[in-house]
Order: structure tokens, then C-alpha cells, then sequence
């Protein structure tokens, strides 16, 4: 008996790094530390506080989550510029759905986020697989002439890139911005890993009404399994996506941690200057063993080249240490951690070469 | 500045009944009553376990929480026939991206739940809104005569139906299941509150491999503010769920907290026979009143009819009651509570009436 799936899902295989029981995970670019003490107790008796009305249901709107997210964002944003959802991946599909969908076509600069052309399979939305430059660079111009070409009804810019860990000047999201007639989304998950003097696309909001920009608590947060993805845009952007969105689609659970975490943002993010010591060590040491490194400015380096990488990335494994063979011929991708971890990865690298 | 929103969300409302703070809050069909001490102390102790890893990603397939509602379920279902999102919206949203999206169309017997044309155009599937008898009844006949001339991709059946209370007897699935070509969507979101006598579509599970069946734990449960629905199946529409989910959907806490709390499912389920109790209470009295009232299995009340249904709303409120409006000329809804919420209902009814 075969169920009536549609054809575009027939023969596909679930998305998803293997989740293996490994010493050394380096492979979701998860926040390797855990929360700190202070902000766990936090997120406690945030939980307890909200169990007695689990009964009811939440907030539909998550305002006072939302006040909070653009409070942290700053640049003058508040509760009406922001959306929360679970996941930057929900937020996105949810941008999908209103901007993008049946009959129309969002593009993105490839190699990028794998979800991006997933996200669009699952709302219906044609998948235009742009290019980078050789070294996974992104230029203005290339840029400018790759949406000229194609007038996406959507643009995806990913800030740092992911995989490769680069950051986008704003002048190829102004590029893009004032050249695209749809929406443009920079995907800025990892923005608080990045290098001095590379500015968050939240400066331009005011500028661009079609802009908008999403970032997750996934990450420099060390709220993965919180799941809180969020964007920041012209109300209007968030006034579709109250469209959209279904009912009730964050629990008080959720909710009332994600205040709780945010609320101490400054103890959360005290271990994101460690995070990017590792990571600019990771780069420096690759490079020194003669390994070709893109520049990062997330918490993850994309590293080769390899004539097979997935006989890298198995025999990394064999030695304890997981890291991500995104299926970009010739690299991986590892997390940048605790010193202990970057220790456990070079020592283990290096017995592979 | 008008933003390149798709044409059928032009003009639209966000869905969603007013969140009004009113002291009888008889009008989203909640549980009134918090969970149970024993109840909240467990789930308490869950959430508290998770947070020490709340930087890694969850369980990706949320494999142990779908074993213990499958244990829960019964009916010999394993872990491989559940799948569980974050509110059985999002099941449905899952299953629609499956089974049904851009070219086919899924059908529903108005009134019904009326989630279900919403997750259509989330999802571009057609709509097809099949009719129900004069009393809101449907038979066997005239259920397939509407499958036949439509041939939908996905048929919605509920039951108990929302908003009208009434819960289908097995033939009638019985005979949808053997007419479709498609897949049949039984919702039994408030499958614990039915009457003696009214089996589940469950049972059927082992012969039909097109049915779902969809829960929720938001209803009987008192858990609307965690966000858990879930769907039974056979494997191979698990299998389809995993294609169309985001990544990591569920959050760590809301896996903890929902394993917690299925594992106090009877302590939990205490408060479903007072309820029913109320409810049917709210039927015998308000037939008694004069009103016409749909027989219910579910944790709410349709009655009516109403000149200006708008204007009771209205006038209920004035008086502290906060039922629900759904659209069905002449007809209020009204959620079962406590002892207290009936009685402050129907003092609040005879006054208008």
C-alpha cells in the first residue's frame, strides 16, 4: 500500500544531521556551553511560574516575549517590529507562506543554509539556487545581476553565510535591497559571533520595508533546545505574519524561558568572546597545517580541501570527534567550542592528515 | 508602502477568538482546571532535568514521547504509528504538506473546525466545504455521496465535531475510509469527553492505512499552554511526517513536560468526568430554558438559535461571560467548566434570554 504523498517527497530522505552519542559534538554548531548557573535558575522559576495556567492557553501574539527580543535588538526597534516563533526555521516558512508560495520563486546564494531550498519545497515556493563567487564570496555586483536576472518574488541573504562562515558587507545587502522587488531576508543566526566592523542588516530597517532580518536564540543564546527563532522588520512584515501563523503556535513554556534567558542576555552571551577565540583559533591552526579556511565570522569554520570528505569526516568520527559534512564536495564544517574541544579536534584532524 | 503579500491573505483578520481577561472565560474550550498538584510537581521536575542541556539541539524525532502516547493511546500502537508537533494545527499543517498543497484539495463537512480551510490556504491545498444534515448530523450516505462527486485528496472528518459537540459513529468513518482515494484526517481532539458508546477512530487504524487519526493535549489533558497535539497512523505516514517537519519542531521543554505530564494521565484525567458533568448539565438546562441545544461529546455546548447571535455574545459579556461567537448564524458556543463557570453561565443566560 502506498500512501499518496506528493511526488516532489517521494524518494527524499528526512533532513538532519545523524544525532550520534559522540564525546566531541562539532557538528549543529550548537553553544557548547551550557546555560549559566544564574540564567538557569532563571528559566526555573520562569517554568514554575507559568505551570499553574498551562491549563490555557498562551499568549497567541507573544508580546511581551516579543518587547523583550527587540529591546535586545536595539536600533530603536520595539514589540511591533519583531515575530517570534519556534525556530528561525518556523519564522521562515512563515515568511514563505505569505510572501512566497505557489507561482512564486525565492532565491539564495549557494552554498547556504541546506533549509532554505527545503523551506520552499515545503510551502510551494520555487527554489532559484543562485551563485558565489570561487572562494564563497559575494559581491555586489554578482549579486545585483543574479536578482536582476531572475526577480525573485523572495531573497534569501544568509550573514554570516552558513556553511562557509563569512559575513556579507552591508553594501551587498543595500545592493540587493535597492535592486529586488520582493522580500529580502538576511538570515543573521549567527550575528553575535561576528568580527569587529561587520554590522547587523538591523541598521537598515528603516530603510528597506521589504527588508527584513532573523536571527535565533539557537545559538550565541546557548537556547537550542529552547527553540526561539525571531525576526526583526516594518510592522507591516509583522502584521502578515499574524496572518499566517497558527494559532497559539508558542507555548507559555517557551515563552516564559525565553523571557527569562533574555532577560539576562548579558551573563547568557559572556561565553560568545570564548567562542570566537576558539573559532580564530581553529582558522589560524587549519591554515598553519596547510588547510584551505574560509573566514568566519560565526562559531563554526568551513574547512578543506579534501579529495573525500566524508572519508575525513568518518575517520574524525572514528577518533570521537563529529563534525558536518554539509555535502559541499571537498569540506567540512566544525563547531568552534571549549578550548578542551578545539584540543580533542586539532589533535584529531591532524592524526588524519 | 505595500508589502508583495500573496493575494488571498489580502484583507484578511488574524484568526483567533478575542483574548478578553473576563472572570468566566467560557470561550476557547480549555480545561478550567490547572493540573493537578502531583501533576505540576512532575512536570516541574522534568523541565528542571532538561535545562542543564537546554544549549543542544532536542531529540530531532521526539522518539520518546511519542512512545509514551502511544502507551497512552493503547490500541497496540507503538512509537512507529505517532508523530506529535506543537498543537495538532501543526500536525495538520504536516499532513496538508504531505498530502495535500499546491494542485490537490481536501474536503470538510461545515461546520467543522475552522482550522481546517486555514491550514488549506496556509499550505495552497483547494478547499471544499461538504455539507452536514439540518441538524448538523452526517450520515454514512451522505458523507461518500460528497467524497465521490468530490474525490479529494484529504477528507477531514471530526469528531466530536467543533464547534457543533457531536461525535460520528464508526460506520460513518467506516464508509469515508472505503470510498477515499485519498487520505482520511479523523480530529478526535476531544475524543476523551465523548459519551459512553462512542468508540474512537483508533480502532480502525489496523485496517485503514490512509486514516489518522489527530489528539491533543490541550483539551482533557489542561495543557492548551504547552502546545502538544499529536496524530496515530500507520508507520508510513510517520515516515511522511518526517519529509515535511522542520528540524527540530518540538523544543526540549516541551518534550520533558509533556512526557511528565502523559505519564500522570490519570490523575490528569480526573477532571474529564466532572466536566462531562457540566456539560451535560449545560445541555439538560438549557433545553429546559426553551433553547436549542446540539448533543454534545466534547467539552462544549452549541446552542441557539438566536435572532442576533452577536447581541447575546455581547450581552453575556457584559455580564462577565466570555462564551464564543463562531460564525454559525443563530448559535453561540459555550466551553463546560467548573461547577461555579456553569453556574455563572446560565444566571447570565436567563438574564438576557
Amino acid at each position: 500500500m502506498t500512501l499518496p504523498l506528493r511526488d516532489e517527497l517521494k524518494g527524499l530522505k528526512p533532513y538532519g544531521a545523524p544525532q550520534l552519542d559522540v564525546a566531541v559534538r562539532l557538528n549543529t554548531n550548537e553553544n557548547s556551553y551550557a546555560l549559566p548557573e544564574p540564567v538557569a535558575a532563571a528559566v526555573e522559576k520562569a517554568l514554575t511560574g507559568v505551570l499553574k495556567d498551562l491549563n490555557r492557553y498562551p499568549d497567541r501574539d507573544a508580546k511581551a516575549l516579543r518587547a523583550d527580543l527587540a529591546a535586545y535588538l536595539g536600533h530603536g526597534l520595539g514589540e511591533a517590529n519583531v515575530w517570534a516563533a519556534n525556530g528561525s526555521n518556523e519564522v521562515q516558512q512563515q515568511l514563505l507562506q505569505a510572501f512566497g508560495g505557489p507561482g512564486r520563486r525565492a532565491l539564495g546564494f549557494t552554498p547556504s543554509y541546506s533549509m532554505h531550498p527545503l523551506l520552499c519545497a515545503g510551502t510551494g515556493t520555487g527554489w532559484i539556487p543562485a551563485k558565489r563567487g570561487p572562494d564563497f564570496d559575494l559581491g555586489p555586483g554578482e549579486a545585483v545581476a543574479q536578482v536582476r536576472e531572475h526577480r525573485p518574488d523572495v531573497v534569501f541573504l544568509c550573514s554570516p553565510n552558513n556553511p562557509t562562515g563569512t559575513a556579507l558587507q552591508p553594501d551587498v545587502i543595500e545592493a540587493v535591497a535597492n535592486e529586488a522587488t520582493g522580500m529580502v531576508i538576511v538570515d543573521e543566526a549567527y550575528a553575535e559571533f561576528a568580527r569587529p566592523g561587520t554590522p547587523s542588516a538591523l541598521a537598515l530597517l528603516g530603510r528597506y520595508p521589504r527588508l527584513v532580518v532573523t536571527r535565533t536564540m539557537s545559538k550565541a543564546f546557548a537556547f537550542a533546545g529552547g527553540r526561539v527563532g525571531y525576526l526583526a522588520a516594518g510592522p507591516a512584515v509583522v502584521d502578515a505574519m499574524l496572518l499566517v501563523r497558527l494559532p497559539y503556535h508558542l507555548s507559555s513554556l517557551t515563552q516564559a524561558a525565553a523571557r527569562a534567558a533574555v532577560g539576562q542576555a548579558p551573563a547568557l552571551l559572556a561565553t560568545v568572546d570564548a567562542i570566537k577565540e576558539q573559532r580564530d583559533r581553529i582558522v589560524a591552526e587549519l591554515r598553519r597545517d596547510g588547510l584551505t579556511v574560509a573566514d568566519s565570522d560565526a562559531n563554526f569554520v568551513l574547512f578543506g580541501r579534501f579529495d573525500d570528505q566524508s572519508a575525513v569526516w568518518r575517520a574524525l568520527l572514528d577518533r570521537g570527534v563529529l563534525v558536518r559534512d554539509v555535502g559541499l564536495a571537498g569540506w567540512l564544517r566544525v563547531t568552534a567550542g571549549t578550548p578542551e574541544e578545539t584540543d580533542a579536534f586539532l589533535r584529531a584532524i591532524r592524526e588524519v592528515l
